[in-house]
């Protein structure tokens, strides 16, 4: 079982090959940033077809089900996910619209404050919205799992709190370990945790600590100190792997249409471009590595799987019902 | 078995308790005229609420099977259509996505030429466009039935011959019986039938001859003579009942969004406004005494219960798979 809760940028079937080589189970591949209702179809629409024309390698997944028969028969699971709301448009009653064509994630905000809440790189993190506090409730009513990797610490603290089902960190790190405002705090990991919550650690190098890019057992150790924060049984791993991440690509995930100035998301003035994958991590395939490092830094057989992939398992079993 | 393969105007709780009065197992709403793919999902949304509203009457149909079953315990099933393809903004891929949010019938085009092909009032019907093939094959291959109510002869003629499923006229007459722009023609209705299709008989003034609307006995003549033309076998009822066809609702039915002009629709300069209910079907749940008047005409009670529902269950067990 090898889970990955976050990549992003463009697949195709090397792609498909090589996460199938690398013993991927599941992944979760980002559909959107800031499409609205129309691109997030056409987005769903080609995920269709990709499936069709790789079905020797891939199957999209509906339920948790899904993700068990990919474990039996080697299929590589594609659990379909946007980091944003914005394929809302303002409208509560499409999440089940959008879940009946197979969304299974939705992140609340992706880098800017929008109707539901505060995004972590606004100056002020508004909390959960009104609208918010109803969409994270009719998103564990319809089985879609609510993501907050973007979203500010104190709106996380409202998603969870306001949500009766546990809800996804898929990929970020603990602040406390490398200090970013993507990575969230303790409180909000610990409160994460206590409601049966996962948090994905990140292997992206604007957030994650150079240890733990420079080694697989740097990032192990990395994973152990995440697990001290939140227990074993609320870690996994969301790589935020990319794709083709190119110039234009970073450019709309960053500044979408909402803004003609320069900005560096996760990166900064001194970081403004792509940045090198870890050095473990050079494709995704290396990421089975993790399985003899988490080993190495003292995880049983059993918390490894948990881990690797079972931590995910469950929250998708508890989401999609 | 009853089945009224297209209705429209608005429907309230009230409605579904006079259909369920009426012993209705099943009726098509429509969703849509001229909206495009935002506003369509916002219908297919309003219909899941009213299901959840009024889940002790009404059941959205999904597969024919779910007939049978509102056969069996008497709630009335919804299947969930459009009179039109703008919803698809152009996008083959959107039918599958439709398809998966419920809908099971879409009309190719309405008073208009679209880009699918031509309509019963234009000048000059185009016939099926590259792009109504590929629309027709796909909605076979996903499940949604094509209805060519408003369909000009020569497209409904290529739809027919495109189709690798039967394919619908919800509602309509036979033009060689009442002579209309929205009727049909013999050529039209053989070719229907002979690929296992259906015509759903019209109870709607405008289209629909004096005497049908009269008494229900006229009504079951025009049915038998339709199945002069078309056989026992395809021939069902498509009412074109409207609920509420107040002023507002005719216009947008009539002019959408495209004219500043006066529009007559089915109706003419004599006959611009509200046309009056047949006199035997002032309310929809008249619809039953039609099954005495099919046998007091001639037709086995095998025939009759074809004509009510028989014939357009078997299409939809063909076409939903």
């Amino acid at each position: 079982m090898l889970i990955d809760a976050l990549q992003c940028g463009e697949f195709d079937r090397s792609v498909f090959e090589t996460l199938s080589r690398g013993g991927y189970t599941c992944v979760t591949p980002t559909l959107g940033f800031w499409e609205g209702t129309l691109e997030s179809m056409d987005a769903l629409a080609r995920w269709r077809d990709m499936e069709r024309e790789n079905a020797d390698l891939i199957r999209i997944i509906r339920r948790a089900d899904d993700i068990r028969a990919c474990e039996a028969d080697g299929k590589v699971g594609i659990l379909l996910g946007y980091q944003n709301t914005n394929l809302l448009e303002d409208r509560i009653r499409f999440i089940e619209l959008f879940a009946d064509m197979g969304t299974r994630v939705m992140q609340l905000t992706y880098n800017n404050q929008n109707e539901l809440g505060g995004s972590c790189y606004e100056d002020n993190d508004s909390g959960l919205s009104r609208f918010g506090r109803e969409v994270v409730q009719e998103m564990a009513r319809v089985g879609v799992v609510v993501d907050c990797s973007h979203t500010g610490d104190l709106t996380t603290l409202h998603a969870i709190e306001h949500s009766p089902k546990p809800i996804a960190v898929t990929h970020a790190n603990a602040s406390s370990i490398f200090p970013h405002k993507r990575n969230r705090s303790d409180a909000v990991l610990k409160a994460l945790a206590e409601t049966g919550g996962v948090i994905g650690c990140a292997a992206y190098r604007n957030i994650t600590p150079a240890d733990a890019c420079a080694t697989v057992r740097g990032f192990a150790e990395m994973v152990a100190r995440t697990v001290e924060i939140a227990g074993v049984d609320h870690v996994g791993i969301g790589t935020d792997y990319s794709y083709k991440n190119d110039d234009n690509f970073r450019e709309w995930m960053r500044k979408g249409r909402w803004t003609r100035t320069v900005q560096y998301g996760a990166g900064s003035v001194r970081t403004p471009g792509a940045v090198a994958k870890p050095d473990w991590l050079p494709g995704p395939e290396n990421l089975k590595d993790l399985v003899p490092a988490l080993r190495g830094v003292g995880f049983s057989a059993e918390e490894t799987d948990k881990i690797m992939g079972g931590n995910w398992l469950r929250l998708y079993e508890t989401v999609f019902g």
